[in-house]
């Protein structure tokens, strides 16, 4: 489990860094697919990670502070503002968590339950599938886009 | 581990069944991004999964089969035919390979290693990252993509 959010941390922080040699309107501009702009899809892939991680700890989230991020700067910053509480549980993770029951409300108030493994499995895939998104408009832009590759990166 | 290959499955599966509503020319033309158009990317990933267990089993791969499955039904037939084998690998894992070492060779003739418990990471991603590119493709073609969500799959 951890390495696969290892890994998403240190994709994302090349795509923060890739980031940085666009100029803002191309990190602003709507694109096809995803949540929209560059910028909105990090904010995302941000926010939903640390949303679930406080709802497995029973704590309310910050989504308020994702809602007032625009720029490439503060995204980062949140990124690494909530990274070390995040790693702290993924590293603190044990087996026996597996099958315990997040309770949740869907929109329409009805309940659904999730286990946490699922929860945590879902955030590693939510955030490889956005950045897979990315890779097509990093493409569109013509410009090579962050590697994929799990391997080679030292994870192991 | 096993939930995230039995969440590849499920998504490529449903993507496979997207694709049928799709006119064969959409389903060839070359698109930005990923390795070309959907029907080489779906390939591809069916491909790559299948090479990588067997490379973890010591067993030679069946690349030849891949370069000459140009339609939507010899991909889901490969797709098919191989997944016993893989599921079987992927039930049978157990934390102690984790750390096993696999010889690789490069490109240029040098060695290179990985563990097994990356190298299986490693094709999780794969498969998450290039579904990522074809929900983008999804929305350029108006429709609406297969949903990414791991939640909600009755997979825990």
């Amino acid at each position: 489990m951890e390495m696969l959010f290892r890994y998403n941390w240190q994709v994302r922080q090349e795509w923060l860094d890739w980031c940085k040699e666009l100029p803002t309107v191309e990190l602003e501009r709507e694109r096809t697919g995803g949540v929209g702009s560059i910028l909105k899809t990090l904010n995302h892939i941000v926010d939903v990670e640390y949303s679930w991680i406080c709802d497995l700890q029973g704590k309310p989230d910050q989504s308020e502070l994702f809602q007032s991020a625009d720029s490439l700067e503060q995204i980062a910053a949140l990124s690494e503002h909530f990274r070390p509480e995040i790693s702290e549980y993924v590293s603190a993770w044990k087996p026996e968590m597996e099958q315990q029951i997040l309770q949740a409300v869907r929109e329409d108030g009805s309940s659904e339950q999730y286990t946490y493994g699922e929860v945590m499995r879902h955030v590693i895939a939510h955030e490889i599938h956005h950045m897979g998104q990315m890779s097509v408009w990093s493409r569109e832009l013509d410009k090579k886009p962050v590697s994929a590759n799990l391997i080679r990166r030292g994870l192991a």
